[in-house]
């Protein structure tokens, strides 16, 4: 078989899954029971308050769960998930909380699954978290190797307990953390409080992460363009709190990522970062910066990652600025905003332009170094139900599809390699075998 | 005299000046001058607070003072300002407040300069906001036709004092007004509150402005890497804000701009607004945007701009995305983070190969437009002390240069003409003329 013919090893690194919210009731410590029946019993008013937001929108609902009875219940049911993955081609995933993104009718306990935060009542919020925690752990034991569990993570808790989560999440088969976007009203993330969460997460080898959800929806009134516009940013924000703090720096076994938020506004953080870590014309004025012993990239490239899920065509002009093996794709199964069930051909549109190596590390190999996936075990279903790149589209003639790219390639981290602009986008110079245009 | 030795209209669209803090006195209503000594005591405490975040470098200060002595009087001293903008071949400025970024020794009464926020006490706010005015009103009063000035408008006040000090400032001689980057704990800006507001200034030709400074600082610890990695966002947040709730729309005479915050981060989110009103996929599960017309693109050239200031080459590759016209540079004479007093070689190193024609947009003409100065008072001046294209570097060939630039100008924003990536920088098809390289 010819590698053109060898099919991807897809892993998706966001995908959702969460029981109908009461059917968490025996995964959560009775003494909360009477908490979680007030819980319920506000699902309407949570309901109307999204729909004012304009975030959910009634008609759409109503077809969204017509048209996909069947493969939504794949947000609990571990048959019909493997199912509905299969027919995406997705060998494995990581598995954050909240199946239903239209409804809510998975919400974790006390809503701490993507509404996470920390104005979250401490008791109440650590409570939600185990029981979403116990369920996944029971839901991805069935066939480990296919899904990476993600605890969640309410780390502005006592920091004991917040430590005992991570190793009792780990010890239950979890491999990773989602922590909280917005801290709210406690200690930032650049605070040495945060620092054994840390290192206990670095020793377990479980990769921390924010997840796009939680945003100062107060401040929005019922306009949904500016929770839209600025939704993205607050679960990137912690990175800068993390590396400026020199969090990477202190605990260089910690990697971070940032998923659903894409990966188009990192070239510019990064350029931006960089330069001021570099000593800029504007940060004459500024004192050095003590806790890093490197430039910002370096960070990145050892330590940070993005989950960018359904990856834009304009984010992958940028890929040699973000690097290649910091974007990591995602179907965002089961969420209408994701590609499900349409993977294969949505795949086909974005990635036939891009060199075939390129594309097995954003689809699949980077996730399983970063999430610990064994390809060895993942091989032989790769093999039976992943696309080949002959099936995205993408030619045969991968010589001609990697020079049309060298420009930009070379030109990289243009602030790195002298360069005055970014070179993004194939060369003309190089045109692409027909079959990619 | 060859279009290429036609010297460049410059105008500054960020500038500072300031009268030394004590100073404000005479200006301030004396019914708050016991609170104005208690400020001006607070000032050692806020100087070391400065230098503690590590915005503030005592090694650095002692040499910026040092140094530029005598130049730095031009903050608020007339005579010696003109002699620097002439000396930068700057024919006219956007006049903000805070002259002294460093030691903040021009601070504004009670520090409502860039520090402006919607979380000062209004009485306070307001007072400090009609000193500056009134003192600024004077200074640019000498020679109107070279300065824009920039009256405090502490927005979140009671609506009918706000609109009154508009209007007062307009019939005082200046011509723009700065709000708050920040609302704190009032009322965010898509409020029908400010509709009164938001219609005097439009009714009065007064852009409003916001300029980076204020951001939450109680968040950072020490950690100078975070301020400066999202100061620059806070000012920008303002623009989706007023977009989305229809502000731009309500009242087509208003013109917003947000200054010293670079113009990195508007393309991407132009193209991710674009896509979102458009309806996009991400967006199936979403309302309308009943309150818009238009594609917030439209609205962006109609009606928003960004004073860039000290643009980067990056920046400069963004253009056909940002629009040229939306692009107005800025010296930001006297801070230091600016090109003064080294202007001229800067523009040259930036501005090398550019088109001339856009060049003068970006420099001046723009600006003009935006702030209402009188081309023809000022074209005398400028012809004495603009640099010329030639002296900028740029080639006389102009048309080898804009050819250069052909497909990156077609393409433009790309989402709007139906390409997948950004394409950036000169083509090198057509290769410069050996003066630009
Ligand atoms: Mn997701
Ligand atoms: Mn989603
Ligand atoms: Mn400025
Ligand atoms: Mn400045």
């Amino acid at each position: 078989m010819s590698a053109h013919d060898d099919p991807y090893l897809i892993i998706s690194s966001d995908c959702h899954a969460g029981l109908p919210t009461e059917r968490y009731r025996p995964y959560l410590e009775s003494r909360f029971h009477r908490d979680f029946d007030e819980f319920l019993a506000g699902r309407d008013r949570r309901r109307e308050e999204m729909t004012r937001l304009g975030v959910r929108n009634e008609a759409f609902a109503d077809r969204w769960f017509r048209e996909n009875e069947e493969g939504l219940r794949g947000g609990w049911d571990t048959a019909q998930r493997l199912k509905e993955l299969d027919g995406d081609g997705v060998a494995a995933e990581v598995v954050f909380p909240d199946a239903d993104a239209v409804d809510s009718r998975t919400a974790a306990p006390f809503g701490v699954g993507l509404g996470l935060s920390g104005d979250q009542d401490p008791e109440l919020g650590m409570a939600g978290a185990q029981a979403h925690n116990r369920w996944l752990a029971e839901f991805v034991s069935e066939h480990p190797e296919r899904h990476c569990g993600v605890a969640l993570l309410p780390v502005t808790a006592p920091v004991d307990r917040v430590v005992a989560e991570i190793r009792r999440a780990r010890e239950s088969g979890l491999g990773a953390l989602m922590i909280p976007a917005m801290w709210a009203g406690q200690e930032p993330y650049h605070d040495r409080r945060y620092d054994p969460v840390w290192a206990a997460a670095a020793e377990c080898g479980m990769p921390v992460l924010t997840h796009s959800g939680a945003a100062p929806r107060h401040e929005y009134g019922d306009h949904l363009g500016i929770y839209v516009s600025e939704v993205t940013w607050w679960p990137a924000r912690p990175l800068w709190f993390l590396l400026w703090s020199g969090v990477f720096e202190r605990h260089p076994g910690l990697r971070f990522g940032v998923a659903e938020s894409g990966c188009w506004w990192l070239p510019n953080l990064l350029w931006f970062m960089d330069r001021l870590y570099l000593g800029a014309h504007g940060g004459k004025k500024l004192s050095p910066f003590e806790e890093l012993r490197r430039p910002p990239h370096e960070y990145l490239d050892r330590q940070i990652f993005v989950c960018a899920t359904n990856t834009k065509r304009r984010e992958l002009a940028q890929r040699y600025e973000i690097g290649v093996d910091n974007i990591l794709w995602g179907s965002d199964f089961p969420h209408p905003e994701g590609t499900w069930p349409d993977t294969r051909a949505w795949l086909r549109r974005t990635f036939h332009d891009i060199p075939v190596a390129e594309t097995r590390r954003m689809l699949g190999l980077a996730a399983a170094e970063v999430f610990g996936f064994d390809t060895g075990k993942l091989a032989p279903l790769a093999r039976r139900i992943g696309p080949t790149p002959a099936g995205l589209g993408q030619p045969a003639d991968q010589a001609a599809v990697e020079a049309s790219w060298a420009r930009s390639r070379e030109s990289g981290r243009h602030w790195l390699t002298d360069g005055d602009f970014p070179l993004l986008g194939p060369d003309h110079d190089f045109p692409l075998p027909e079959a990619t245009r």
